[in-house]
């Protein structure tokens, strides 16, 4: 039990549309994301909410990858649906609609059995609901937490609450510099450990990343991608390869163990936006996990 | 001779204002902050030209730093003279005024001893003049150059007719992008690799630099700074520290030495950005600067 992961988020069925084309009610959401990715590492279990209309071959594909979906509550209506345009540069997305549908009325709830899981990621859901999360969980090794812009301006009395309680906090530059109020990312993640994580990750898309933790800052660049067909996911994809791979290691809180974690996001986030949804991660052999790894950081072994 | 570095560039009095403070005519020029970088691993003769007004103690100051200044003409008028502004996010420089003065006329003329010189660095100028460089240069180990928007739209032609004779290219992201039409980093150097260097290294200011050699790609960070002071000659000090030690290297085509500039690069421009001007790169220490090349190396060493 100490190894598993137990993440609470959400499960989305995603029309999206790039330059390289488009799909419609595709496999997505923040929970899903993470799982597809952490577990290569270690067992999954999900919590999170979809509609009647959900597909069985979904959850049955999620189970063969390692993840457990008996967390995955299905209520009458419909799945959350995210109907979204990327422009040719992946820089922003347009949001184009937002059907929170069954996702509005997520008051997650854990059995006992997820409560034990040594490991907890909070996904980017409402920091009022992660606390609640939290308040049901038993004993954690290690509590990890992704929020939003929306959070952060909406709900920053919540998130603020919730911070004390989180050892490692993901971010994005935009949400560290909106959270803090700073614009240089080190002084930023230094103030966002002040406000409780150990341990802060920023994630800059494809220029890195950037850790922050006992007072030291660690930045690793992206693994270089030359076709990008679809970002969404990746940032959980991120979180999933770096909180995967902790959870699998016997001691978290050191910078050994912290760089292999960046080196492991890196690489699984640099897998997902290879295709739409979440079909590059789906098709992903542990060979080819650890020789772009295996790649990677024998790139940045400067002798 | 065979590590002595020719630079051919812009000897300059920049006046800069910054959200730190601001300099009144201090030393500056591509070629100055190239060499001051450079001057750290191998011998640098600087050409160049500067007017009467040029301080005494500036040429004096660079002679100290292992600079040859005897190429460094002085002509009846005023030295180069640019006056600029950074935004608050280090972002955008705003011009408030270039005066070229002498460097109008700047017509680089080598003596027998700069035309032996092993390794040669055209920093930015009219690829014109640099392609005029280049027929007066005789054998060289290396020949690396770096360009500007400006010259890419204005003096394409030209810059393409240089290319050929040019084994490694500096440029930065939008230069890339803009030289090739392409907005992917990894194809935009493949396609500036076929136009003639070997090695196109993509400077992303706080995002890092990418090497394109040999048909492979290496990305590696910046070196975190905290208080960022006046990012003025930042591309050159990278451009420096690659140069300088491949110079002292006893081969460069390879990828482990390649490797080691691109750390040296990053690492020498960290320090040129944490005051005004020359300042920091002038008080720079050799241990400071292998202190901070194995911290940055070793924190890029996943285990």
């Amino acid at each position: 039990m100490k190894n598993t992961i137990l993440v609470v988020g959400s499960v989305a069925l995603d029309s999206v549309k790039t330059i390289h084309g488009s799909t419609d009610r595709a496999l997505g959401g923040s929970a899903v994301h993470f799982s597809l990715s952490a577990s290569n590492f270690s067992p999954v279990k999900m919590v999170g909410v979809v509609g009647q209309d959900f597909p069985a071959h979904f959850s049955r594909f999620l189970s063969r990858r390692n993840i457990c979906t008996e967390g995955l509550q299905v209520e009458p209506g419909r799945t959350f649906h995210w109907v979204g345009e990327y422009d040719k540069d992946f820089k922003n997305a347009t949001t184009i609609a937002t059907h929170l549908n069954v996702f509005q009325q997520f008051r997650p709830c854990l059995n006992k059995d997820h409560a034990r899981c040594g490991v907890l990621f909070l996904a980017n859901i409402d920091p009022d609901l992660q606390r609640g999360v939290l308040k049901q969980a038993r004993t954690s090794r290690l509590v990890a937490c992704d929020t939003m812009n929306y959070w952060i301006s909406l709900k920053r009395r919540s998130l603020l609450k919730l911070l004390p309680d989180v050892d490692l906090l993901f971010v994005n530059e935009e949400e560290a510099r909106q959270l803090t109020g700073e614009h240089n990312l080190i002084r930023a993640a230094r103030i966002i450990s002040k406000m409780g994580p150990d341990a802060v990750v920023i994630k800059r898309g494809d220029s890195g990343a950037m850790l922050f933790y006992g007072g030291e800052t660690l930045s690793m660049p992206a693994h270089p991608v030359e076709k990008v067909v679809d970002p969404t996911g990746a940032g959980d994809t991120f979180a999933g390869g770096f909180v995967g791979y902790l959870a699998s290691a016997p001691d978290w809180k050191n910078f050994a163990a912290l760089r292999r974690a960046m080196a492991y996001g890196t690489v699984m986030s640099s897998f997902s936006v290879e295709d739409f949804s979440v079909r590059r991660m789906g098709r992903l052999s542990k060979t080819e996990m650890c020789r772009r790894y295996e790649k990677y950081v024998s790139a940045l072994r400067v002798s």
